[in-house]
């Protein structure tokens, strides 16, 4: 065992003290004056209500599941342990979650404070209160992983006989962490979108309260919304995404090392190990990264990120070389018969790197401001709703065919450098830079929280410049993370579907045979019933919430009273009211019952996601328990080629969407005429926009979780699959599906 | 060689002949008054200047592919005969699109005519001209498919041994088919909606011009695109379904021909003429069933069509069982290892016609006015554009689930009980009433056209009435008639997979092999590019249509004169204006050019369709010469089930925000608020209906044929990829895909 493994645990371990170390940093700055900090007592405290609402709806689901795989794990060819590992990975998703949230609602107000000295001033504290969260979803994940691992090996021992059932064991943290990141993914996307979208509503079906007003008492859960989805869902979305491709590249590396033989000495476990060594620098890599960011006033926020992220990622690329080049042999001939040496392993993770890239760039181009396909949504936009709706799902359709084909191709490509290792390794290298990445995306929420804070805390209009600022540098930062998000989710699937196969001793899933036709067409249909129900589920939670603010304003007096002062003064600023009518006013404002809001908003996410949650952890075991090992090989392609290709579409329509609207807020010119905000392209590039909240904000990145779910749910029961006989027993399919063309060919022949 | 097959050329000739009578017939019918055949002389104009158009167009098109296909048939394993049947199957599908546009541009007319008489005397117009379609394409199909088939048996040979070259040679006649029908759908589908959307936007942008007014000169593009859209279109589209789906399970029937041994003395080729048998028993059915529609003032229309479908649905059962047992052994045992036996066989046909009824019902439970999806998009769409499109979005993905469930499992029942052939008699057993179904979807349109001439021509409004109600009849049995249509396609496109897979001498496609997976990849992405080509070349081509008429009243005096009458003169009706206002509106009727609509509509089409046609055609060319065998087969299995998932999703949004608008227009209640034309609420689903307009009309019905044409594409060049090695020799894999998981699992185990 390479000495080098004790190490990755304390590595793990110092990135969680050094994100400890800055959270206590960010707790001590000073947290303005008493209404900011009212404000965020109410944003943080609806927040964590919701956490604590959503994970005991959770640990619920959790502990059942983890009893069911104690139990198979007694009886099967797995091992109860197996319900450890879940628990743990749960666990520690949610501990990801709970400290992103944590430090978020810290660091809202403290942007909006130091934005009050400086642009740089703030810039430092959101980045500061990004970065604690992306060490602590990396520093948890690598830590959680080389600790079970390590126990695990002493379990069961650490010979390469051992491996299959050592990871299979270890396979279960990654389920955990799945499981959590979906429900925490898909609440927290219905939270958002209900609260956005109700208080949105409320506004016009009330037809007076202007968005965003502390008279509207959806306010605070829309905001509290932000940190719930954007922050926490995030957290827990990268964190299962970041331990799911370590783990698919460990269960394939421990094929490599069962069915290779090495051309020079090396640890025969190295191709396990090196997943979790490459995890391990990527946590130094991002520490160092985050470090450096600058401190100098006159440096560009934009490029005091970038030269962070390229610090890191540049570490990152030179450790990968430096482990790869200690810890592999220098090749092999692959399982599948490939010829392998260590520089294709390197290059793997580099395609990886590069097709994130690419997906990104990608992504950028579909869904950003100014670009040609967002300014054909703003023309056509002029002629009305319909147009532009059309012309954005057209956007988002069209957007899929470039991450495919990349996808496609590096999959080719890794696959003949490195075997399916490769395909692997290059997820891995795609999310290698997970750190830093993460702590550049959970900034963006930090830095809108901070502006909202400044406008409801009535800060000078400079404070809010400055915030908007930093909010508008993430986002192409944000577009390339996304095409990162997508692309290493896809990788990873596809590596867990190999190491699905090799573990429940698949030898071939021929998509020709009806069970696995069967499997496909059941797995692809998934992603389309998973985003409806996420959609609908959107839609009644924002119905809820409308219902109860009318509800407010009619059983409340001084709240009636208050809107219909409103309405009448409409066109008079409120400071100018008569000082009587302002007195009413401040008092609806405090008689305006947001807890209320947020208990429903709490109350009605919590109970919609049950039902697609449910539906995804389920199908894969029904189908894999009833149908049998093949069945379950289509569904889980059919999930994941579906699946990407639906968060594709979704998330990029609805950023196209978003941006087309921000483009005619700040003014275009359309035919010679000036269009902007209140033109009736606006109000119909506003149609657009809030059909694209529930795709980009809820259904979208639910399902990068959804097909890595189901992947690793297949994994976890393989063994019970190999010990059953790959075929179901209820008669519905009496031959193996893989032979069943054979005869027919050979006597066609 | 059975004399039964003799028969069914004549059977096909037979029903040509029958239609031929019932055109005749039609053609001596009283046209009506003069305005009448005016306008009908226009919409006919139209709608053969369109035809002319495109097919020269295509002619291009299928000049070239046909040479390519005899240069490639003379140098691989296949034939150059192969493009002499690519070309017939070409003009007969060219032929049955051209006979249904000229009777229904005859009947409509006829029908406006009989309807000015009694109901009665209308349907059996309307349903007259959709017999004479009907019974074209079915007679075309056979006639084109038997005659061709017994002129390869004599130029072939008629050996067991002869039939793969026989029928790859034949399945050029498939590929012509659904060449052309790809074609057809998507540039009728592309004109129609580019002239409603263009007629109705001219409406809104020029501010004034009702909708359907003859002052506008798109109107009649409008008419026109109903004839070619619906009519033309539906026309290549079934027709390419009837030869596909026979053509698939004449390849597996010789499959079973060549691999099984029967367990009683029968024709040995008898699974290869099955299919065509069944389809000459299909048209005698349907001959009948159209013969028996009822002449009896006293019966309701919805009655008399249902009678004649279960008429004729009771004669092809009853043909089947006989022909089953008289024409197959009493059993075999399957070239794949399964035991069957002939009633095995009959029920496989059962499942396909029941799964077809089960599709269609849910497809009516999802779309149709009153039921609970739809009323849900109704009340949303109290709260705007957005939640009414939120809405629909989530109905058209929901409604996926039902239809890939029964088709997954009506693809496991029919392969249990009679193989991979049993799938492709399913398929055929859910096509055997397409002449009949046809008649009674095409009735729709003809009836639809009637009222706008009846409209157009001033006629009492009893017979407009008289028209709507036949239209309205037609709707339950066209959503039942899109169940069967998408059923019917997928289990095809199965069947064709297959079929593929055993001329290409393929033995397995490893779904877990990266080229395979790389294939699966390129061909979801497919039907999601092709949809958005389609999405956005209506948009395109609306735009030009715009431009024409706004150039005309910029330009032609008399009409800009009539127009700012019209603007003035609003609020009253025009036979209430001054004469001299009477005559600028006549003067400018007259001069609002029509034709340059319609030229433009058509020119635009055009060139529209043929990016997103080539597509189709050359990717699976495209992968199968460069990325080999396998790759293909991954590509076919993506596009499959990416195409179906997309086809129901765009349908059933597309008839469900339809069937919304329309709920509305008739007048709801909404908690406690009666909502109609001219609500905010009406104005919403406008927006969704138009959104849901390319869905429904042009993307969607598209992506049916799409699937089968990839299919049948690979299904073509399979003879090549069996010659030239199931991999490909880019070097990109060097491996057979299949054996890529072998080494790993056997390593683990």
């Amino acid at each position: 065992m390479s000495p080098l493994l004790y190490a990755v645990p304390l590595i793990g371990l110092t990135g969680l003290v050094f994100s400890f170390w800055r959270f206590r940093q960010i707790a001590a700055m000073d947290p303005g004056n008493e209404t900011m900090q009212a404000i965020a007592a109410r944003i943080q405290g609806g927040a964590m209500a919701f956490l604590k609402a959503e994970y005991s709806v959770m640990l619920g689901f959790v502990l059942v599941v983890a009893g069911l795989m104690y139990l198979s794990g007694l009886s099967s060819g797995s091992h109860p342990l197996v319900a450890a590992s879940f628990l743990t990975g749960a666990l520690f998703s949610g501990l990801a979650g709970f400290f992103g949230m944590r430090v978020a609602t810290l660091a809202n107000v403290r942007t909006a404070n130091a934005a009050r000295k400086s642009l740089t001033e703030a810039l430092l504290v959101a980045f500061g209160g990004g970065s604690v969260m992306g060490l602590t979803v990396v520093g948890l994940g690598i830590l959680g992983l080389s600790s079970l691992f390590l126990f695990f090996l002493s379990w069961f021992g650490d010979s390469v006989a051992d491996m299959p059932r050592v990871i299979n064991v270890l396979t279960g943290f990654s389920f955990g962490a799945s499981s959590v990141a979906l429900f925490a993914r898909l609440g927290g996307g219905i939270y958002t979108k209900a609260a956005d979208v109700g208080a949105d509503l409320v506004g016009k079906v009330e037809a007076g309260i202007p968005e965003d007003h502390p008279l509207n008492p959806a306010t605070i859960a829309d905001n509290v919304g932000d940190n719930v989805g954007d922050v926490a869902g995030m957290g827990a979305d990268l964190f299962e995404s970041y331990v799911g491709a370590i783990i698919s590249a460990m269960v394939l590396g421990a094929a490599v090392a069962a069915g290779s033989t090495f051309t020079s000495d090396a640890d025969p476990l190295s191709p396990v190990l090196l997943p979790l060594l490459l995890g391990g620098a990527g946590v130094v890599a991002s520490v160092i990264g985050s470090l450096l960011v600058s401190r100098d006033e006159n440096v560009d926020p934009q490029k005091a990120l970038h030269r962070a992220e390229l610090i890191s990622a540049g570490i990152m690329l030179l450790s990968s070389l430096v482990l790869i080049s200690v810890v592999l042999p220098a090749g092999w001939v692959s399982p599948e018969g490939i010829t392998v040496d260590r520089m294709g392993v390197f290059t793997a993770s580099l395609i990886g790197l590069g097709a994130g890239l690419l997906i990104g760039l990608a992504t950028e181009y579909y869904t950003g401001a100014g670009k040609k396909p967002v300014h054909d949504i703003v023309l056509q936009s002029v002629t009305g709703p319909a147009t532009n709706v059309i012309s954005g799902m057209s956007v988002g359709m069209i957007s899929t065919a470039i991450p495919m084909l990349v996808i496609a191709f590096a999959i080719l490509g890794a696959h003949s450098l490195a075997g399916l290792y490769g395909i692997a390794i290059a997820a891995v290298g795609m999310l290698s830079n997970t750190g830093i990445q993460l702590a550049v995306d959970a900034y963006g929420p930090i830095a809108d929280n901070a502006g909202g804070i400044a406008e409801m805390g009535s800060l000078p209009s400079e404070v809010r410049e400055r915030t908007d600022r930093l909010d508008a540098v993430g986002n192409t930062t944000a577009a390339i993370g996304k095409g990162f998000a997508i692309g290493s989710a896809s990788l990873t699937a596809l590596a867990l579907f190999s190491a699905y196969m090799t573990t429940a001793q698949l030898k071939t899933i021929n998509v020709a045979a009806p069970n696995v036709m069967c499997g496909l067409f059941i797995g692809a249909m998934m992603p389309f019933l998973f985003s409806a129900m996420a959609m609908r589920s959107v839609g009644k939670a924002a119905g809820s919430m409308i219902e109860e603010v009318r509800r407010q304003f009619r059983e409340v007096p001084v709240m009636a009273q208050a809107l219909e002062l409103y309405r009448q003064n409409r066109e008079t600023p409120t400071s100018d009211w008569a000082p009587e009518d302002r007195k009413v006013l401040e008092d609806a404002i405090a008689a305006a019952d947001c807890d209320s809001c947020i208990a429903i908003s709490t109350r009605a996410s919590l109970r919609e996601m049950i039902l697609p949650g449910l539906m995804a952890v389920s199908f894969p075991l029904l189908v894999g328990f009833v149908g049998g090992g093949e069945m379950l090989g289509g569904l889980l392609a059919g999930v994941t080629v579906s699946g990407v290709l639906l968060a594709i579409f979704q998330s990029n329509a609805g950023g196209a969407w978003d941006n087309a609207k921000k483009m005619i807020e700040s003014g275009v010119e359309v035919n010679g005429e000036e269009i902007g905000r209140g033109s009736d392209a606006h109000a119909a590039a506003v149609v657009g926009d809030t059909v694209g909240d529930p795709f980009k904000d809820t259904s979208g990145p639910s399902l990068n979780i959804l097909l890595k779910l189901v992947s690793v749910a297949a994994l976890v029961i393989a063994p019970w699959i190999a010990a059953h006989g790959a075929t179901s027993d209820t008669g519905l399919d009496e031959e193996p599906a893989q032979t069943v063309m054979t005869d027919t060919t050979s006597a066609e022949g």
